[in-house]
């Protein structure tokens, strides 16, 4: 199949053209040599990146490309999720093969498309080319109200940890696809935190605006490898109870596959849950779920900079971080 | 090699850290889940991205890390020129294998740091992940003056065509590389401009601030691909007179390589000059030379929308696109 570059982007932009006809915060998009973004008074901005790599983040022949679309977009917007804001646009980076420019290409922007309007994030533009390999970059641009972004580096002694709704879902599905010899089938519930993960939008803003949190971030490699990081940014340690980490427990699935629902909530990937700390007297601000999202205390801040999961017996094991490292190649 | 994520992000940090530091725009920058960018007041943002990869853009064996380096983020940087902008920060997306982490590194990030130096661009955040091949993607924020920006729309029929500096230099040095059993040597200045382009900041900032121009690009795939583009969004056309295009014509190299000097300014990509029209009363304000970069009319806007290029004899040619696209194998 042969493909002009313009003819890639006529259809990238046609896909998505809707929604960012819709902002009005996106003044020129795609067919310049760059957007042109006007920025609301009293408004920082939040800005990040993403890779979604074949071969590294999906696999071809396993993910359906609706996922691959909606993913890449979803799991960029969790960042700005993480800092308490609002998405406001993204540049999408594209590298395939024009092989795939068929119904594999419609079916991916299809993913993008929804995720876009979903979650409020218009295609501003982007850089596209040829590859054997689908290479995937989103650079999403968020706001949020000056001096109300909620840091990593906030977290004091006696703060309370929360997470948000359950950890090791994403995970599991994972696992259950990688067992499979079959594509996902994009309707299995159990594969549906792993294809289609929701960034916790709403929540992280409200958390932020209410001032409810000292420090947040989101669980994208797994509470072992990202509990760490806010605890060195804030300067602090973390006590964990085991018992109370909202795993997949339930799940006959997982009893299946074997797994130690514990273990895949501790070391699991990709839930894109919101980790975050409260100052006691604050704890009462908070019930059990706030927007339909279930949210746990799981353990509390300590100002010892050791990170320790106690047991029902109360007996303490040191956290050692299992979660995703794409430079380590054994879990 | 082994190496963990965090002790990369801890390298890229420390290399690039000072212009982070010097920019008071970006308040949080590596180490939380996004930056935090403060845009100045009367400003729109311009946004931008681009992929540099092995194999598509640079060769691994050939090009030295420096360089690639210091044209990831030059190439970025010259849309924004092209929109009359000044850049503010950048985020940094590297995948790489663990086995480059030594000196290759080092490298990169060096020519990385003096390109964000030379040209104001301070490192804001990014992603990294490990992979066989080296991948690069740039998102670039700059700013400009709101209702500054110039667009590749405005051209008006009668609007002379002009192109900074000259063409074809950096197709020349590809050619003299590609034809090498060697890595191509920094010092050797005729391939400066291939390996260390220089985004037209200062004249892209210049034209848009004094309002000279009506349209505006930069040659990033060719004047035969990008002159079309620039066209299409004004709906105008375009004559060229071809002894009148800034060839490597004097260049003795080019004659030996048996290189066709205006075949190489007409088609060959990755020279990052501005190309614009400006509205035939205002090109007595613009001298020969601005600041340094010599100025040339190579033509001018027509009303019909084709394009011809007109040899001394004023016999006119169609003007066919001949330049990089990516999808397209042959040349």
């Amino acid at each position: 199949m042969r493909m002009r570059e313009s003819e890639l982007i006529d259809r990238i932009e046609k896909s998505l053209e809707q929604r960012s006809r819709e902002s009005r915060e996106v003044r020129v998009g795609i067919g310049d040599d760059a957007a042109l973004f006007r920025p609301r008074t009293g408004r920082e901005l939040i800005l990040t990146c993403d890779w979604f790599l074949e071969g590294t983040h999906f696999l071809r022949d396993k993910h359906p490309p609706d996922s691959v679309g909606w993913k890449c977009l979803a799991r960029a917007l969790s960042d700005v999720a993480a800092m308490g804001g609002t998405p406001r646009c993204f540049l999408l980076s594209l590298a395939m093969p024009a092989s795939l420019a068929g119904r594999w290409l419609d079916e991916l922007l299809g993913g993008l498309q929804r995720a876009s309007r979903k979650f409020g994030c218009a295609l501003a533009g982007g850089d596209t080319t040829n590859r054997k390999e689908v290479l995937v970059n989103i650079s999403v641009v968020g706001e949020v109200r000056t001096a109300h972004a909620v840091l990593r580096s906030g977290a004091r002694p006696g703060d309370l940890i929360y997470v948000s709704g359950h950890l090791g879902r994403a995970e599991l599905g994972l696992q259950i696809l990688r067992r499979s010899r079959e594509p996902a089938n994009p309707k299995n519930s159990l594969l549906k935190k792993h294809l289609y993960p929701e960034p916790r939008l709403e929540l992280g803003k409200w958390l932020a605006e209410k001032r409810l949190v000292s420090a947040m971030m989101d669980l994208s490699d797994g509470l072992s490898s990202d509990l760490p990081r806010l605890c060195a940014a804030s300067g602090v340690g973390a006590r964990l109870e085991s018992e109370r980490i909202p795993s997949v427990g339930g799940l006959e699935a997982a009893r299946k596959q074997g797994l130690d629902p514990l273990e895949l909530a501790l070391h699991g990937g990709d839930d894109y849950e919101l980790l975050f700390t409260v100052p006691s007297q604050k704890a009462k601000f908070l019930t059990r779920g706030i927007q339909r999202v279930k949210l746990t205390q799981i353990g509390h801040v300590t100002e010892k900079t050791e990170l320790v999961v106690c047991s029902q017996s109360g007996r303490g094991r040191p956290l050692a971080a299992g979660g995703w490292d794409p430079f380590q190649k054994a879990r």
